[in-house]
């Protein structure tokens, strides 16, 4: 076999064999490919198009190329979610502890922000202390003794995916269903789990704006995780608004803990105990997504989750003085509050530039080197359908850097459509596939 | 400008601008862009094509990556031609010194044989000494001197050509109209020319096999060499079988030196007197083809174009005896004949299959590393439309390796088809395009 006739064969739309798929995987991986071919052949796939069956191939071997961490020493099932990403998303903050306190286990390896969505890794390293970069070793351990616990790719993890997904960033050929399908699976399926509940976002603020790309890339993942032996569903979810209050990372993290002391805003806490429920439902814990709905409400109203989160802190060497003194978390020295222009319904929001609003403002990425600060933050007051009067607070910019607040104040100012009629509100959860 | 935007563009079907393309090319070859962004962009132009007025930037600023021989010097006009190539074609070696005995110059840049078809320098190379590898300085001094001067692609001509085409070459990017007119061009154009023949081969022997093929590229590269400011013409020639009876390296070189003694096959020395009557017409050196082809005849039997070959030949320090005794020049130690199976028309010929069977014995490269076997060739007694009997001679193998023999001559007897009724022929010249 040959990367070279691999390549054409693709270039000319043919479907590549599961051998085939295994020879490119493992080819690049050991660095037998070089980044010239992978390229070539990444921009055919992204054209051409890869198949049901050639993406479940290239999901797996991907997955195999590096460990799956085996849990042999848990009794209990080990259950997981992943989110397509979007603007104040910081549900996995609040779902682990719950279901981890729930009596599931909870693996969780998550990303870093990039581009206008934040990432997972970031926000808890706002907390003191925090450490994201565990061996396997020692995620094994935290996970073992409080049921959940976060850590970051390692090297272990899937490596095809890490070297690939480098690759397609510099060569735009990340935007494909089956490749993002393949990315998202390798790594989450190498962290051992039986059950997987994914949170697709559609909407101004989603990675995937068009609702059919979202569905299309829900239908596949869930098609794939089950192929390989998983339970698996996808809740397409609205991210057409910011979810919460707040975006930003020590801010969301404050958030988050909110919402497991039985606080917090009502979308978040929401979309929080439905994903809940489903983890709880696929993980067999619950007879029903309903019996897992309460079992969700009972782990926050107990203090439970919220225990389990302070205990998971301390593990990973955070400061859990933070559950109980938010004023120990980092803080932006400026605030700024942007008013409303005009009376009348707020009826969309641009949520995309909310995003790269923060990041102008340091608290994102647009490359993968930056430098990004915990403190900086959006705080939202108004929701979409909410009829809001002429120079009423509507964000308030939490800043350091007076030098890029101006800019970020212009993209938020234009983020807001305003109108006369209250717009209809699509419910958070759209669509449930595979449910 | 960032590569990763302009991948992005082509793969979307986005049509660059002229300052675009100059930024890939120049970027490209300065290093600057590093060979996977190239080799996705090459891909997504391969499968989303490039405009007329892509090509032509592209052709200019390949060009224009090295550097363009200057003939300040040279009072007469320079004139070359191009093939596309084919089995046993090897005009280059005969209308170069008719038409530099003419009185115009011929400054042949050319290049070596790859897979199936064979290469100008390869041949002049089996002659004992000849030079192939001149600098730009000694190519133009041998021009000054004798008229025409045959040399390979030097590191100062067309560097981006250089370094594209070893990427396409292992990306499976190579066959696409508008990469190979760029290809062909920007090399061809550096030799500081006036005007250019284009012999754009057509048949089973030919790079392109399928007519419609060939047209489009031969139209597409007299459109871009005019509108570079040069005088082309393209003739859609024959290669459905090989032209002559000679198909190696050294036996190429005597059938060459034949023609030019005024004897040689009849096809090979119409095809010559042709493309050298019109490179007479485009340098203006006669006023109609009619009169060049009578120009090109008169310098075959003046002797003159001979006399200019074995100049050539001493110039680039070859061994001018060969053109008086060809038994100077390599010879095979051993041949065998491949006979007719059966009595009947020959109707059609797989003539690729001869240059693959060429390559076995060693007398062409399957990679660009490979060594070649001067002395090996195919000697064919036969053409298409000949009347044959059954154990009758139709080819001879002259070859080197015994271990070789069998692989080779089993492809050259399934090449032959044999049918009860006479073919039609199809003319030598199918077609001037531009003319």
């Amino acid at each position: 076999m040959r990367a070279v006739d691999l390549i054409r064969k693709k270039r000319d739309s043919g479907e590549h064999s599961r051998e085939e798929i295994a020879y490119l995987v493992a080819g690049y991986t050991k660095g037998e490919i070089p980044d010239y071919q992978m390229a070539a052949w990444l921009m055919a796939a992204w054209l051409r198009g890869l198949s049901h069956a050639e993406t479940i191939a290239l999901t797996e071997m991907m997955l195999y190329s590096g460990e799956i961490v085996d849990h042999f020493d848990l009794p209990m099932k080990k259950v997981d979610k992943h989110s397509t990403g979007g603007i104040g998303d910081k549900t996995s903050l609040i779902l682990a502890p719950i279901v981890a306190a729930g009596g599931l286990a909870v693996p969780m390896i998550s990303g870093r922000g990039l581009g206008h969505t934040g990432g997972t890794l970031d926000k808890l390293e706002s907390i003191p202390g925090f450490n994201t970069a565990l061996s396997l070793g020692d995620f094994r351990r935290v996970l073992k003794e409080c049921g959940l616990s976060l850590i970051g790719q390692t090297s272990e993890i899937a490596p095809a995916d890490k070297k690939i997904y480098a690759l397609r960033d510099v060569t735009s050929t990340v935007e494909n269903i089956a490749l993002i399908c393949a990315s998202i699976l390798s790594k989450k399926l190498a962290e051992g789990i039986d059950a997987l509940v994914l949170d697709v976002k559609t909407g101004s603020g989603a990675f995937m704006a068009k609702e059919e790309d979202a569905i299309r890339l829900a239908e596949i993942m869930v098609d794939t995780a089950r192929r390989m032996g998983k339970k698996c569903v996808a809740l397409l979810t609205d991210m057409d608004q910011p979810l919460g209050r707040m975006a930003g990372h020590a801010n969301e993290v404050i958030e988050s803990i909110d919402v497991l002391k039985g606080k917090g805003p009502a979308d978040l806490r929401e979309l929080s105990v439905e994903l809940s429920a489903w983890m709880f439902f696929l993980g067999e814990r619950t007879k029903s997504v309903d019996e897992g709905r309460a079992l969700a409400e009972e782990m926050i109203a107990s203090g439970k989750a919220l225990e389990r989160f302070r205990q998971c802190i301390r593990l990973q060497g955070g400061d859990p003085r933070i559950v109980d003194d938010p004023s120990l978390m980092p803080a932006a020295k400026h605030h700024r509050d942007f008013t409303s222009p005009k009376s009348g319904y707020i009826t969309r929001m641009r949520s995309r530039d909310f995003g790269v609003a923060l990041a102008i403002l340091e608290g994102g990425r647009a490359k993968k080197e930056d430098h990004i600060d915990p403190a900086v933050g959006l705080e939202f007051h108004r929701r979409i359908g909410d009829h809001v009067k002429a120079g009423e607070k509507l964000v308030t910019i939490h800043y350091n850097s007076e030098a890029r607040v101006a800019e970020a104040q212009k993209l938020i100012e234009d983020s807001f459509v305003f109108g006369e009629h209250e717009p209809l509100m699509p419910p958070m959860v759209r669509q449930t596939i595979g449910g």
